[in-house]
Parts: C-alpha cells; sequence; structure tokens
C-alpha cells in the first residue's frame, strides 16, 4: 500500500454506493478509476461490507490493488449482501469484515472510522446517508469533506434540487458547499484534498 | 375536532419541513391549507416540535383549529427551535411537547406516534427524513404512506433525479411509487387515504 502523504491527514474514506452496477458500464467503470485512484493516494475504504454492484466493484478494486478495505455489515444482511463466492473466503475478495448488530451501529462505525464522504450513483439509501452528512455537517457534528462523484451527470437533478431549496431560502446560502459533486475520480480525490467546510455554521 | 372517517385507520400524521417560511408567502399559505384540511378531516400531527417557519405555522394552525399536534423536541434543540412566545405558554401556542435526549430517539418516536409520513418544503434535514422513510418502505420496516406535498413545484428536481436513478437502474422500478406527490392540500390527503404501499419488496 503506498504511504498516505504526509500533508494529508485523510486515510480512509467512508463510500455510499449501490449495490446495482447501473445501466451503462461506465460507472462499472469509473467505481474502479476511483479504487485505483485511492489505492495510488493512499486512502483506505470503509464501506457498507456488500459484494454487489458498484460497492462490490470498488471495494475488491481497493483491496485487491493493495489498500485497505473495511465493510461494515449488520448481520441480517449478511445473507443478503454479501453471499459466499464459490467457497472463497470473502476477506480476500473484499478486504477486512465488521459484523454488526444493526443498521444503526453500522451507521456510527462508519462514520466513526472514516475521515470523509464520498457517494456515488445508488439509489434511495445512498441518498439518505449522503444527506444525512450533509445535515451533520450542516449542525456542526463533524467538519469532514462530503464529496459526491457525479458521474455520467447522476447527481444532477439533486444538484438543482438544492439549488433550488437555497434560491426559495429553505437552505441557508452558506450551507450551499456542504458537498462537493467532482465528474471524474481524480477530481472529487483533487477537491476533497482541498476541501474546507463551510465557514458559517449552525452549533448545537 | 372533527371525527375520524371509520374507514380509515390514519390518525396522526408525521410532517418533516423547513424551519423557514421560504421565500415566496405562498408556502406558509399552503401549510396552512394543509393544516386546515387535516383539521377537518380528523388528522393529527406529529411534528419536530420547532416553532418556525413552515413548521411553526402547520403546528398553530391544527392546534388553534382544535386538533391534536405532538411536537418532539431534543433537549439541546429547544432552546434555539422552540423558543418562548412573550411568556405565553407554548403548548397553548403550538400543542403538546415531548422533550427526547437526542435526534435519534426524537426520530424513533415520530416514526412510532405516527401513521403517515409527509414532506413540505424544507433542507437537508428534511430530505434526509423523507428518504429514510423511503428507504425502510423499499426495505419493508414500515408499510406507511410516504407523500411528498409538493407545493409550488418545490420537489421537482428531487422527482426527476429519482426517476433518473429509476431510467439508470440504480433504483429498482417496483419502489418508484414509495413516495406519492400531490400539488395541493386536498390532492396530498386524497392520495394518502387510498395509499399502497409497493407489493414486491425486500425482506430483512
Ligand atoms: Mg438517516
Amino acid at each position: 500500500m503506498t504511504e498516505t502523504p504526509k500533508n494529508n491527514p485523510i486515510k480512509m474514506i467512508c463510500v455510499f454506493c449501490g449495490a446495482s452496477p447501473g445501466r451503462d458500464p461506465e460507472y462499472v467503470e469509473q467505481a474502479k478509476e476511483l479504487g485505483l485512484e485511492m489505492v495510488r493516494r493512499g486512502y483506505g475504504l470503509v464501506y457498507g461490507g456488500g459484494s454487489y454492484g458498484l460497492m462490490g466493484t470498488l471495494a475488491q478494486t481497493v483491496h485487491q490493488n493493495g489498500g485497505r478495505v473495511v465493510g461494515i455489515i449488520p448481520e441480517a444482511l449478511k445473507k443478503v449482501e454479501r453471499p459466499e463466492l464459490d467457497g472463497k473466503p470473502l476477506e480476500q475478495v473484499f478486504g477486512e469484515e465488521i459484523v454488526v448488530p444493526d443498521m444503526h451501529t453500522r451507521k456510527g462505525l462508519m462514520n466513526k472510522m472514516s475521515d470523509a464522504f464520498c457517494a456515488l450513483p445508488g439509489g434511495y439509501g445512498t441518498f439518505e446517508e449522503l444527506l444525512e452528512v450533509t445535515t451533520w455537517s450542516q449542525l456542526s457534528i463533524h467538519t469532514k469533506p462530503v464529496m459526491v462523484f457525479n458521474m455520467k451527470g447522476y447527481y444532477d437533478h439533486l444538484l438543482k434540487f438544492i439549488q433550488h431549496g437555497i434560491d426559495e431560502k429553505f437552505i441557508v446560502d452558506w450551507s450551499a458547499n456542504v458537498m462537493v459533486p467532482g465528474t471524474t475520480a481524480k477530481e472529487v480525490l483533487d477537491k476533497m484534498e482541498v476541501y474546507e467546510p463551510p465557514k458559517s455554521r449552525f452549533a448545537l
């Protein structure tokens, strides 16, 4: 594994993404590219522990290229999202596994073990996770980067929706840039490395 | 308070919405209209307990017209989101208050005390709550209606974003209609009363 650059305190990136590969093979290609770029820069991966879709691709890519991967999965989801792969020990394919009792513990631990968040294309669960860490940043619960890997413009409508919320005064201006989008793996990681949390914040 | 129709098991609606009134007074007007229509039909309100914005308007409207209101607020947020109003007891203005230790307990109780969910315009926190109950429905954790009061097309971009997720195969077809939008208070409640949870579901 590459040494983490000394001027860069980010070590583990928590990625939220789909258990589906998506309609266009380009999504999987770009997830692989992110995995390779993470390893090149010395970042490890914290994720939901699944074997399928973009999740599985990203975990395999990071792990098999020598990066650290920690998959955190609730007991009840293990059979569904992390099935046996023809007798091969899963940790050999996808990296370390931590089994937790429930979804709530999973989220808490994913948060605790990571230094930055990044969303890739996914479904409702992915959107909820992305918006949760965005809300937490706005409430000063954390100051970690919240990155959106906007591959193929997947997140364009969500970004427009947020801009509309700002225009309509339901979202305060200063929190417009909690989420930072990038369209390539390199752009996402470059922006993550210089991420500044919004200055004005709600303090709870 | 109007009698709840006997053929309608929904009694308490959990509403997620902004602590801001929005840029256009129309948002507040439509929140009032929802409050009045809820009282007419015998529904009570469960909400986050704040005094400001659409939250405060909706709670006041329901409470002052004889409907039941339960505001569930974490201790730490009480001062910020539910300040004293010139010496008048808040329960007189906004209805019952339940103080809970933290955000997590608030969410659990809002969920437990309600029979349906409805999102009004709001910010990151509102979006996260809406997507959380949508995710939970998809995971068969509940079968309650998930309504979106799409006043002034506020949620149009989010609905397009979700459709794009379906087109790109990150969201399964059958869960397209977990969220049901309506553009007026009457339409939202009419659709809520005939809501059918998606048939095909992930069973955890
Ligand atoms: Mg959540």
